[in-house]
């Protein structure tokens, strides 16, 4: 397996959900860069399960310690190393699992590639905790492009069938995309919230999970980043976001909605405002040719719900060759997209760092 | 600019719209691979335009002449090289389009990031005419795959608001995979393409265009192919096809519909069936963990509407510094979804290919 | 096959020695850049064969035809792609290489990895004419150096036992780096050139061939280009010249030679001179910890003698499984060092260039 | 900075010499390998210093913890990553260094690129230290290759004038290269041994240091390893080798030696052995055309004397802008080639077994 992604500002995750540690390497961050480790624990605080009614009871601290790449709060240029300690495992919880996969969960399509060498104690290498590397590579970019003037905030737009407001794609600020992710329950619209609690908490006491779409929006990002075909914003932003566990599906601007307008009602038209180049709209989602032209980065990602619910379901048991039924045991979230609202942040920053980074290299 | 992807199989993409010529260098592909060069020129000319009612009235040969890589239609192991002549080049219809970029178009992130130097002579090197280079590595890649049991075919799943049937997520065989794109209208349900027909030719009568959804896939693929996190099925399919211009959103399998379902719901389970693990749905869009689990991958992408209508549209004059009102000329689809499926198809192709070589190395 | 190389200034080389053209794409060249073409094919002129003593009779124009990234002669953005077509071939000349592989080519390694499909004609993509395209890209980027500010040039260094004089590496200038490729017989010291043309003569009124060494200086590179350890300016300068067939040793600064010496003269003191930190020697080669110092950045490079020659070898006939003897007809260079200087200063302007850009990243 | 490398089998290495801690992580490995973790200690304590004459007098245990990727000896997939504590750090040594720059060390172009913020401390990531994680990933690889029939071992050929016996290219065993190794001091001929410990233990005595030359041999590549041009195994092997600090020069086979030679000398002809093709001799190091031939892979790599000596050396204070006079305090070496044989073999390994992978997918 390789985790890694990037181009100059490149990641390496390491780690399994029981394995002694998890982490990340960061290459590329230039040298002279002040990093505030406080404002990272806040972020990271923000991912880790805490006993609210969306996720599980488990507490974990999921403070990094760094290794490399840090002096006295300041980038020193070489490689970032981060490693977070795995302390409250529980491996008796996944025995079973290793010859009745879970459906909706890589325990078979592991169990294939990797065989029985495979570590399908908690999830192993595929378990939604290797976004907390994830998420320390991306809180340590959140910062950097700060400091180049880029805010990067996302919020849950949906969850099941009740939604959140939308970002004014055109007009939302940096103070505007941060928002959401000042408050608990990370949404615009806080009624919108109260009701996404009500659909989680419905789920959870039928033993089940939901879904839902985050939606993710750059404000600051300079026109002329990124870069036609293969190298352009979304291909880099969305290889990235699907390396987001449960993540089957990234759109742009007006997306998938794009599919219903006019050539006419979809084209965002220039005007001259105040002596610069104006977008009238930005159903492209801020990106042209795979450059972005200076309007907010829009972005959604849709996720399944949790696949671990503990009602009963249909499986085969590999070992005998048989049909069984099982019931997953465990803490698991109701609903991994409440917590996955920072991951996304974090996944978009990183790709959007890198992009920032490459666009100077010409 | 670099249109390069791939990691085993790798294509480069080069040329533009107006230049000597376009082509692709594919590096990679294993020697002693037979090439049906006549079915190559079959699938080129499902994208090539060709005065239907849906598609610009030029006429393109866009036959290919081999540089390298073959001999005798049998790859030889060295990298394939491809070339494409433009010869029916109107370059005078594009001079305006310097100082008044086109709504939608990359005309103004183009002159952002490039400058006057750059080529913007019939779209230059983000022209859709790119995609003929695409189709050519992608079409080998095809013809490839099926070598390997694998069939991969697409359908015009949405215009506007009409929908095409979909393919059946669990049961589609390669010969129904196959069997939209050897119509001239690809679609499973034809009276679903009169109407898209229809709708086409609405858009076009009143000077506009319109957007949809192409869905993709592939049968056959084994299990275990692709890793967890970045080098995942998805995020590789996602990179190619938000390469492919005009692309807005990437969803597999229930994609977005999957943030609506319960995960009782969109849990694929598991049966015994003759022996075999079996699902009994495919909710996954066969990718679980970032793996193939050998039902079908089925993936959508969202095209926007042809950003050149015939409509006036507002732009700006970046020259003199003011608005101005712009009237695309030039020959047009008012609508790429359909000349786009053999595109998604040879983009699917390229990246399920380079992964299946990719899975051999371990 | 991939023939490709770079990170953000990437050539990815295709074509074989009798297929239809052999060319190159070359990726991440920045917009507005003027190539004077007529200098260019000055350069390629210099590894052109043309009957010197030295070389094989073939006559070969081989001038390109840009298909892309250029337009009225500056560069547009978009990847730069040049074919030049193959046409003096003699196929016949090859046919009995399938079966026995000459001593010293690729014959039999190709004929192991590749089978029976391989392009044995002329060497297919093993050939050495591989290495006009890489002097395509190369002469664009020792251009594109030069705009920068660093001269790239090369010598030959020795041919058997006959040894020119060196570049100082400490104080050779832009002009004194250029001043051997204006030669016919790009040396330093005419007296050593004559001598080494008699040593060529020699080996071929034998039949035989001889080996040598090139030395290549870049002045004017800043200090400050490059990475420790695996991305260092080394690393990437000596992969790009075992890229050049018949390279068989890289060395920089002192090279094999440092093992000679003690640490209290290897190391390259500084002083100040000017205001301005000073190097008092060059034995690192311009290279300190992978990174620029700001001295000439000084590589030798040696090739082995041509393993084409027309004395009678041993070697086995693959198919019947018994030993042959082998003459190798056709046409061939008695020593190819004289021809490999500019593909030397080619392949030092790619790697350098690139690593140019890169450093720009951060 | 990026210190990664490799394409199926991937390495990252991170921390600096006084860092918390410095390690690997080692992508691609298959799942299912057993790694002795005795042997790699063992192997790992061959570089480590101690006490020897030729050696600094630190203790350094530098036990590796492995937080992912191995599960009871065996490997399970995931990225392998290991960690050492630096405990043993002086940094008060270093404090000077930050104006003054050591003749020799990357104290200056760091300074240039990373600017106040570097790492100076002990030499930061510039440090040898940096080769015991390489020596972790390497060590890996060295049984993995092992495990499939190939033997990797080197020698100190030369320190400086003394030499040591060579391999016999062509019929050197798996013990044969794996003997020197088993020896306090590395070497085929333990007088020529005696007569370097005698050269280093004189230059100590100078207060002076040497450089030298170590010769590597892998018997049991498989033919048909490798790519034509770029993706060689010359230019594999010489981008790793390069990436090991104090590494000036490489060369393959007869190397710079096949200068000096004539076509029909250094050509290595075939005859039929016991029905199977069989070279006379492996001037080429067992590369043609950067494809193995099934003979031993012979590689030399030059390292200069340790640039860190006790006696005065010249050089400028960089804030004050004036000359300076420098004494190097601190422990070390007065000959690296020592220790750095593991570090050869180890980094021999890592690009041998990534090629051996990457010729598995086609």
């Amino acid at each position: 397996m390789a985790s890694s992604i990037g181009k100059i500002v490149r990641i390496s995750i390491f780690g399994q959900s029981h394995s002694a540690g998890i982490g990340v390497v960061m290459e590329g961050v230039p040298a002279g860069k002040k990093i505030d480790l406080e404002r990272l624990r806040a972020f990271l605080s923000r991912r880790a399960p805490g006993g609210m009614p969306w996720s599980t009871p488990r507490k974990e601290a999921d403070l990094p310690e760094f290794l490399g790449g840090i002096v006295d709060g300041v980038t020193c240029g070489a490689p970032l190393a981060a490693v977070i300690r795995n302390t409250n495992t529980k491996s008796e919880d996944y025995d079973e699992l290793r010859r009745i996969p879970r459906p909706g969960h890589a325990d078979y399509t592991a169990q294939v590639k990797y065989g029985g060498a495979q570590d399908v104690s908690g999830g192993g290498h595929f378990s939604g905790r290797l976004t907390a590397p994830l998420c320390i590579a991306g809180g340590i970019a959140l910062q950097l492009l700060e400091q180049e003037g880029v805010a990067v905030g996302a919020h849950i737009a949906r969850i099941g069938a009740v939604c959140d407001a939308r970002f004014d794609a055109l007009r939302v600020t940096a103070d505007g995309v941060r928002a959401p992710g000042s408050k608990a329950f990370p949404v615009i619209d806080d009624a919108a919230g109260e009701a996404m609690i009500a659909a989680i908490a419905e789920a959870r006491a039928a033993g089940d999970s939901v879904g839902g779409v985050i939606e993710c929006a750059a404000v600051g990002m300079p026109a002329g980043v990124g870069e036609p075909m293969f190298d352009g914003v979304e291909g880099a932003l969305a290889r990235m976001l699907f390396g987001v566990p449960a993540v089957k599906g990234v759109e742009f601007g007006a997306g998938f909605g794009a599919a219903d307008l006019f050539g006419s009602q979809n084209n965002d038209s220039y005007r001259m405002e105040n002596g610069r180049v104006a977008l009238q709209s930005n159903n492209a989602g801020g990106i042209l040719g795979g450059i972005t032209n200076g309007a907010p980065v829009v972005v959604r990602a849709a996720f399944k719900p949790t696949p671990s619910i503990s009602r009963p379901q249909m499986s085969v048991d590999m070992e005998r060759g048989q049909n069984a039924e099982l019931e997953v045991r465990g803490r698991h979230d109701p609903c991994v997209v409440v917590r996955a609202v920072p991951v996304v942040e974090a996944a978009c920053a990183l790709a959007l760092y890198d992009l920032l980074l490459q666009s100077r290299s010409v």
